[in-house]
């Protein structure tokens, strides 16, 4: 596997919110590495990101892993040095996120704030390092797909709040909303900016450990792979700029909605 | 004026976000003082509540003022137990808001969390607290108009993210999504939850110090009369439980939108 | 009863889509004649309107029967004639709805065809007449309540297109999207243009006979009250001009959504 | 250029809505053409099918003219007919519109009538007839992406009424809710169908004929690029059918909303 990309150094993908392998974090960071685009991982766990960062070097890939919480703007903004000093950023993708299931009444203050602060104050601090070097990256922002893109993970919650999920639903609404201002902004500027709707169960390492009967009812197809979810975020970000998407939505052929 | 409750004491409208005689909290609260109820109100300056309060009694209400931050959950629990004591709580409304206007890129971390501090966790912070009241109240839960109402002040920004506007239209999208969990799951136990788009500028104290010029250009009722509002929060509260709004949309006649 | 309107005839009230007394057409306009106005009721069924209006007048009301079919032109321009006639148009309502139920490939063109004809083409004849009286119905278009509003019953289906609801779905949306440019268009000259989204079952005739099982299980105000549904007209007909609603939901308390 | 199925004859696009040759129609025909299917061209105007089959074929596709009227149940069916004779049906668009633009009380019923029979009864004809042939077209149900694909072209009147397009945002809105119906109904079946709602002008000869200045200000890439908006239809009937989208929104980057 090698650059696609003129001249030096390949242009980056940030990823926050990578966790386990069989997760969407990790398989986002897959797909931009095997488009040839040097990929630096962020999440909680530096083992994680270890592993995860080990396997797309296994396969030819350039990866590098940034442990840090999205919901620290110190941490944040210091691992933004080090993507920059990687190469010109032309992708962020934001995919961190914190369930809190639980009858509204007993979800705690510090519960409330957890879920916003990892989904939506993360994305806030996300977005605006990210923003700082997209807008800085000397990509031609006149080139066909523009400077570089700013995609944002969202969920079904995010357009209907609906109990237990009082707190993640607020949550991921904040996110979406900060995905539209954003887009507004900085579209014009050349950074396309876009929310996906994740809505149904993603066959990752999550579902399977927390609800294999879930996956056994599922059938063939009926959760979403991780590979089509992450084709989905590498066309978003191939799109020709006079013809950008800002929200698409992403689910099982077979979920009711 | 007089109750126009059979039995003891009055029930109780809890407003928060009161601040001056011309604003909106204030408004609400003379609607319901001057529905028979004995209001409550809560905003962070003892001295405006004081004022609203004087007025209200002044008038022949009753009026309780409860100074304290919606952001904070001692203070919000403490006032709830005074609001208690008040008599059976039968309308809360949550009025408060942070509005922040900046290019996203310039909202600080702190202005982001301010936002969304008073507008999404305060209105978590009083709607779990107003709820234990109302769910409590010993109001007949079979009551055509069920057991009480839970009111939320919101705005078009809560609709679609804009800059300048990142923050406070994140902070309201989350507050939005909050009062769609809640009508979903109180809304069976005879607690009516709604949400109310405040799209336009309303005719206050607000924007006549800060935009004088916008109030000329507006015209006759070109911004939201403050009375007219509250009427229409008054008549949500007073809907059959058969036939319950969970959200609507006031905006001027000749606004654009 | 008697109009508690200054000066000459009352104002009228025309509403569309009347049928049996247990209907909703019929409790819109039970509502505004015992507020004092006089009601023009349309339906296809001259021998159900006489039954209406005839309930009206025992009541006290003034009530007139104007059989027609909102999908022609010529006989709703021809009633509109007869409206005009009787004094000033006020409020008109807009009621019918044309039902069809049936997997997709099923729906023959002609079921698709009459959905849309009796709802959507339905409601522009209906809304174009009503918008030409009410445009030159010589009531101050500056009251605070504007010069008169028009009022359009949707449902759920507007809101989202599910099988086996395809063509009735379709339809309501295309009615809902016209009650917007008409609110649009025709609020800055003073008329109220809203739109009701019905979400749920209607305690009336038809439900109660088509299926009774259905009432039974929803228990009390479990199924919209014909009354309460009205009132909230009613009150939209009575807002200030400086906060109308141009969209509200009502549903039964324990309604899920 | 050649066909890279397997087996015998190639699949088969019909797309619905071709005109000119620098229109939204004969780009989706292009770019399905390119992908190595038989295209089945079908619009009002024979000559010009005729000029985009030609266009086609000495690109070295396969295209086939098929003049007919989608408001036509017996014209689309008869079409089919010959559609299905070509090959399996696999992919079939939906592009057919007709715009009017007029204050609403200048619109005739007639305007009315024939926006809603090309936009939106044209949608169901041809949606039935295409889902008939997708239903039995042989092809593997269970294969990544499912048996095929019916997409419809949308447009951001389809959300939000507004004059003077009060019919054409009537016929789109009703256009799009079939679409959301056709997904929940046929998505299980493994029909992928999905709306694309282009916001924006695009960049054709239509826009070039009418509003060249609109051209001109738009600057590089201000209007939607036809390949463009023809590369996101490709993607989506590329998808896998784990993650499908409903629903997604192509707008120039520049484009305020």
């Amino acid at each position: 596997m090698s650059s696609t990309f003129p001249g030096g150094r390949a242009p980056v993908a940030w990823v926050a919110g990578v966790g386990v392998s069989a997760g969407l974090g990790a398989a986002l960071a897959r797909r931009f590495a095997s488009g040839g685009f040097t990929v630096a991982l962020t999440g909680r766990t530096a083992q994680q990101l270890q592993v995860v960062a080990g396997e797309i070097e296994a396969a030819g890939g350039r990866a590098h892993a940034f442990a840090g919480d999205v919901g620290s703007e110190a941490e944040i903004h210091g691992i933004a040095q080090r993507v920059q000093a990687l190469g010109p950023l032309s992708v962020a993708a934001f995919n961190a996120a914190s369930a809190v299931r639980a009858p509204t009444l007993e979800l705690t203050v510090d519960q409330f704030t957890q879920a916003w602060r990892t989904s939506t104050l993360g994305g806030f601090i996300f977005g605006r390092e990210a923003l700082q070097l997209l807008l800085a990256n000397g990509l031609d922002p006149w080139a066909p797909t523009g400077r570089g893109s700013l995609l944002f993970t969202g969920a079904t919650a995010a357009l209907r709040g609906k109990p237990p999920f009082a707190a993640f639903a607020s949550a991921k609404a904040g996110l979406r909303s900060l995905s539209q201002s954003l887009a507004r902004e900085f579209g014009p500027q050349g950074v396309h900016v876009a929310h996906v709707v994740i809505d149904g169960g993603i066959d990752g390492e999550k579902l399977r450990s927390n609800a294999p009967q879930r996956v056994v009812q599922a059938g063939d197809d009926g959760l979403l792979n991780l590979d089509a979810i992450a084709e989905s975020y590498w066309q978003l970000h191939l799109q020709h700029r006079s013809a950008w998407t800002q929200e698409i939505d992403l689910r099982p052929f077979k979920e009711p909605f």
